[in-house]
């Protein structure tokens, strides 16, 4: 009887946690005012799909940016990137990543939500929560914390929002990377491999002082290859 | 003596046809005032490159928003796409394209030259030119030229340098239709498959009246799948 109530549990718990719906993440978006593009790739992700061999790259344009699978020659890496997304907008499209269960997730987030002038221990605090919101759902994948990339507000002055930034930035990732360490997460502190000596994104591998150019996604492709294939 | 002369010809033929460096790319976008996410893949693709087993997804944002290797489960598929980008811009980074000669190409491109107020006959001729180009550079490569897609401006009107363009959309793609007889290229009339009983794009498959949601590119991806199969 016992075991029988069990059985009845777990499927009522299966049905309840249904899969959201492309009609519910399109709600979501015009109701939070995501941009299109963000009820567009969450749809398309949640058509897509991802299972226990997956490898997630989660994160917004600079995740976005690249082509995953080829940069690593492994068809297993998916791009769950946004242009624009905050952290807000990865917890709001999760349900596509974590019903998946996939092996591995390199969360990249934060930049966005720096450019809408939160502070630092509000944006960490923020990430925090979606770090314990993702192992919460999906205990069984191995998360990846990467820090906030740098910028570079010198020699490029494309993005007034992030203008005087730059210690905004290198505070979140001293919390990220205690929060990391607080919870047992592993920290990937990406930002000094793109950093020039004064701490700005190096020029030579960006266009616009924010995002990379093709040899920029090499240098990241480097610091990432030991977790991708360990 | 003949032999020497010839592989030196050769070996000299070689060294002019130099591979564009990203730096090249990068001034051509300053230059020609293209957005600097044009440069960043642009530079990306070119990093990357391709080879003669890749099937190379060519277009604008319709193409860049999705994730083409996952879609048809099919690594070797590479999205070349970027949002914005217009016929001259695809021209433009074709050396990091046909420079691999993959084994196909299928090109989507004209929809925001549409928005640039040009006509139907130049923007035909300009495609014209460009599938001139794709084939004269690597003849090898089987290439497919898709219709522009529909737009709708009756349930969304998000792009306004799209209204009224409906009519401008179809005569290109009877044009391209034509141009890829001409030439002896597979057309893909995709447009029927993505429109309602009115010309305008399925409001169900879309947020925008311009791109696809992930359902939309379901549609697309059974209209390709015979093409990339055979």
């Amino acid at each position: 009887m016992r075991k029988f109530i069990f059985i009845v549990a777990a499927v009522l718990t299966a049905l309840c946690a249904q899969a959201i719906t492309n009609e519910e993440l399109v709600e979501i978006q015009k109701t939070k005012k995501y941009t299109e593009l963000w009820g567009q790739r969450a749809t398309l992700f949640n058509t897509l799909g991802c299972d226990s061999t997956s490898i997630v790259m989660l994160g917004n344009s600079l995740t976005h940016g690249d082509e995953w699978h080829e940069l690593f020659n492994d068809h297993r890496i998916l791009n769950r990137g946004i242009n624009g997304d905050v952290i807000q907008g990865i917890a709001d499209r999760l349900d596509a990543v974590v019903d998946g269960h996939p092996a591995k997730i390199f969360l990249l987030s934060g930049t966005n939500d720096v450019s809408h002038n939160l502070s630092a221990d509000s944006i960490a605090e923020a990430a925090g929560k979606l770090i314990d919101l993702i192992r919460e759902r999906t205990p069984q994948t191995k998360l990846y914390v990467q820090s906030i990339f740098p910028i570079n507000n010198v020699d490029y002055k494309r993005y007034k929002a992030m203008f005087g930034k730059d210690q905004v930035i290198r505070d979140i990732n001293v919390r990220l990377k205690e929060i990391c360490k607080e919870k047992g997460v592993t920290f990937i502190d990406v930002y000094p491999h793109l950093a020039d000596e004064n701490g700005n994104l190096r020029k030579d591998i960006t266009n616009d002082g924010l995002h990379l150019l093709g040899q920029g996604y090499l240098i990241w492709r480097d610091v990432l290859d030991p977790y991708i294939k360990e």
